[in-house]
């Protein structure tokens, strides 16, 4: 029988409440992968650490994250922290051997990331970043047709990832938009469907962008009459050419007014195309170019058990996955990839190609030209 | 703190799996309820449930459910059998004292309900039966607007649950459609939507149903020359009267080509309607009459926190919930029914009074009549 | 060069307007058929007559439905006037030798009808019914693959016709409510959904039926206290057999709150099946059993100039039909068949079936029995 | 009584036959227009437009455009064909003193538009050029609900104009793609959609633009071996800045596999947004910040009669326009303008004003830089 694997999470909100459904899950979804075992968890707050532990079925809790990534009873460390502190927490684990899950973007800097990157593949651990929606069965078919060239030659790529949890003018400012943790939305929602264009196509190598903040200024807090001014951007659009030679536009945008999950794309090829919106991610629409010629057009494909590992949840078609099973499918792949000692995706270091192509947008919306990605 | 509840399951296949992943995650989710220890799992081949047992993260195994039903460190059984089983072992996990959960339906016959309704409401455990489509927070919604009168009087009511695993003529006869088992279709999906319409409108008083056998007979396995006759129905279509004043129509359908989950239905009201299908479970569409004249129409209402209990599962919007989701809310709300003493939802005799409108259904097809329902 | 036919419509409201539309667009669609020449229009006031003439381009105007209809330059007579008038008119109309087309429903009751189709046949005029929708090109697509077996055998049809214009209680009493005029929503809607069902799957053979009034009352006018009792139906929903030997369901609704247009089906077959809503008439959703394993689901088919006479309107796809388009296609085909001598559909035979169901539907609803039809 | 006015129209393909049907149909839509009297049409083909001119009840018909344009009789030119031959056309007939409707775009290139519209303007001639999709009620209804501040401040853009008509490197060279006849899908799809983001949102005054060819070469005719390089573009994706302050992205396509008309735009405010496509042209998706909790989202607005002018075409909302009645609004404001005396939209001005954005796309996309609009 595989050894178990423990692990802790350091982080005990959004994203730590993910993690920690995703780790109950992955064993019974994945029965091949190493057992994980539900260790520690860390939060700064240590009731909360210890609430959180208690709920999410954890031995033990601790308000000291450096005690957690130092345990000998710990393998698996996820960092579920604001981007600030990814890098300290990360190195830590890397030191302690620890194999590192790391929520996105890896880190505020380029430079920050090119050092985690460099720690995690000197020390050889297996690391995993939270792009989480690529995660999706039907994406890996958008990914495996486009590889067995389904759709022919590929023509075009339009992405878009657009939220509207900032398109207030009155929500506060927050740590969220600090420009120490780094960009704004190009960096918080780019970084998914730059990774997702990335996913299925391959590399970006070239960027035209527009980069800008729509909200100026913001209440320091819900109500407040004091405003300081926003310094991130609320929306990017770029022009991009990838490196397999065709082109694309992609948006990120988090005042996209009544949007509450607009990740998605339309890509087309000479023969054939697909269009999905994380709006609707147990759907993928499919068009082949010569079909019979009055009842041909777009298929909607659902998900099922066809759509690896889509039965590992349900085997009936049509039952639905959720975003939480997106994270245990992740999850499940990383536990595995450790099992098996391969590198996980997508790792640190593809998170830090992710961010060499927001650098780039910046950089091209400063100086209004096209650049290259790194 | 609260008392565990020990957990056993009897049953590892597709719902087997599905209450597991229910009962890892319900703490989670629901943090307030009796945390569940995950004691015990049992399967007629008892190498199954060994396995099962380590890859759900039960404690303990067993070949023999009785042995499970009566160990004391149980204290809910969840069924997860063939329909046959259910009364048996509910009756026998009533008799030790247990709080039970069971699939859908009851038991193949009214009369076999009857017993277990009586059982439980004499032994004054807590019962919860299977229908786990109107756990969705939407579902709440929709049923909370109906009754604050947010659609005026209600008028009429479409529901349907079209699936077509069965369509095929060469799909092989299995138990699942043997009638030792009870009726086909209109008992497999049918209560569901039936189970649905309670939900929303509550009782329903009187049918006219059509109730009829499509594929006359089917291969004793996958490609067998030898066909058995089927005996049960594989669509019924019903008009039907509710107690609250307004007609319907439903439909149970298991040979509806192309259609996965078509569980839904279309709620109109004086001065609104609901369009529901679990096709986009994360879906709601809501008309309310008397809005702007140039700008109304339907709403498209996503799914997100300010729908209970969305937010136990994700602080945001638009990430979506998926089925194993509204298996742990079910699990959730039965855990917590325990702790405080009350009743759960829907319980046995909720579960009988569905049964009660599908044999109504089965009498008016077979005399041609409206039928009252018991 | 085909002999010209001279034009004459009789009403000018709603449908007036429609076929005014249609006989002018008529030729420059379909340049096979006999000129129309816009002869006459005819409306109880003359002003209106004379103005509607000036308008849709007709050569003279009458406040005389009779001199129209004897009238030696017309030989088609477009009958859109409110239905307890058309039998009159037709029947003039027929004694003159005129071809006939009749807005539907032929005539508020099946003795009167049979006298028109009796009239029609013995004089060997040419006559249509106004059952537009299924002039639809897509429609023309359904029924041609059902006819080819691309669906198999066909197992169960979902119809329905619903809008909402007569939701509000306070929406006054008129003429349309009049029983005087016939039933309510099942011959004003249903008799389009009915058509429908009979255009793609042949004569319905029985039905049991629960046809009701929802609003009891009615105020005589528009803000009026006074109200007057209403006497027909706002809703029917019928369980359907066909002769075919598949059973259904059809609904007929005229207070569906928030629909304006919810005409449409799901038709199932063994092997396919087929979804289309009036609500979106440039699109059919198709399913086909037996496609490729991950990649398969329902196909949105576009209307395009594959689907004939699409193209008589437009060389490209996509650019889509409306509603007066349909007029078009119905008039056009109207014409075509005069010019060819042979029937039109559908013809007062046909609309006289549909009637049959709607009968049929009445009687079952009263008797709370199945109801053979005719 | 309004006079009359003489139509003259040059071509008698696909475009010809729409703007037939339209003047055909445009006095029974806005009966206050000056009628139009169905005068000459003309075609290279003498033949050809003698049948097109008694399939379209013209009255008279030459194989001459320059005595169409000469024509006492004739007062309005409508000009149908291919863009080489607009200017010489138009300037003829606005020489004729002419009211001049010209199919987009309105010539190859800027110095030729430029002498079109001075002429136009010296001559005091009523122009029109044929951007009917923005003739759709919904659009007026999304631009007055922008000038009204519906959305709040406007914060983005994303426009289309994709179709698959050219996307089969099999699909032959012709006209079309001659660079002689201007530059590609940015001027043939991109009008448009610049067209249409230019009437709602004013105008553009800056891009960033990729403008490319995608298949290389073509066959001369259909299954030709011979092949002959492409030199125009294929797809133009554009960034854009808007001279009200915001940005946007822009994308015309005529390789879109799958794609037969996604024309339309999402559109983003600060307290709304807008989603539109061509696709379903009678329906427009509204969000609306600030409503209540659990029961927000887009609402699905269908057109009706409270969308001037659709009530002109039907009184009943839901039945549909389709593309020939877009058309037809086109034409009826067209003649209601000359009726007036005033100018109609969009004119020579506002095509140019077009051309000139599609000539910044192109300069940008050869240098590479961001290219200020004229």
């Amino acid at each position: 029988m595989t050894k178990e694997l423990g692990i802790g999470i350091i982080g005990t909100g959004f994203m730590g409440k993910a993690h920690a459904f995703a780790y109950r899950a992955a064993l019974a979804a994945f029965p091949e992968i190493p057992p994980p075992r539900l260790e520690m968890i860390a939060d700064v707050d240590a009731d909360a650490a210890a609430k959180a532990a208690r709920q999410f079925g954890f031995l033990r809790s601790t308000g000291n994250w450096r005690e957690l990534v130092q345990d000998p009873r710990i393998d698996v460390v996820s960092i579920t922290t604001p981007n600030t502190l990814h890098k300290e927490m990360a190195l830590a684990a890397i030191a302690a051997g620890k194999h590192v899950h790391c929520e996105k973007p890896l880190s505020p800097s380029l430079a920050d990331s090119v050092e985690m990157v460099g720690a995690a593949e000197k020390a050889g651990v297996t690391t995993q970043v939270g792009f989480n929606y690529i995660k999706n069965p039907l994406l890996k078919l958008a990914r495996d047709m486009i590889a067995a060239g389904e759709l022919g030659e590929i023509t075009g790529f339009r992405g878009i990832h657009a939220e509207d949890y900032m398109h207030d003018p009155e929500t506060p400012y927050t740590w969220r938009i600090d420009p120490v943790g780094g960009p704004g939305v190009i960096a918080d929602l780019g970084s998914h469907i730059i990774g997702m264009a990335r996913f299925l196509l391959g590399p970006i190598a070239e960027v035209s962008a527009d980069v800008r903040t729509i909200v100026k200024s913001r209440p320091v807090a819900r109500g407040a009459s004091e405003r300081r001014d926003v310094m991130v951007d609320d929306v990017a659009r770029l022009l991009v050419q990838f490196g397999r030679g065709c082109g694309g536009t992609i948006e990120a945008n988090w005042v996209a007014t009544g949007r509450k999950m607009q990740l998605g794309f339309e890509l087309t090829g000479e023969r054939g195309s697909l269009v999905f919106s994380q709006e609707r991610l147990n759907e993928l629409m499919f068009y082949k170019a010569g079909g019979p010629a009055g009842t041909s057009g777009y298929v909607r494909i659902e998900a099922g058990p066809q759509h690896a590992p889509y039965g590992q949840f349900c085997v009936a078609g049509g039952h639905q996955l959720g975003f939480n099973d997106l994270k245990t499918i992740e999850m499940g792949e990383f536990l595995g990839a450790i099992g098996a000692g391969r590198k996980a995706t997508p790792d640190f270091r593809e998170a830090y190609e992710i961010q060499k192509v927001v650098e780039a947008a910046i950089a091209s919306s400063r100086t209004r030209n096209w650049v290259k990605v790194g």
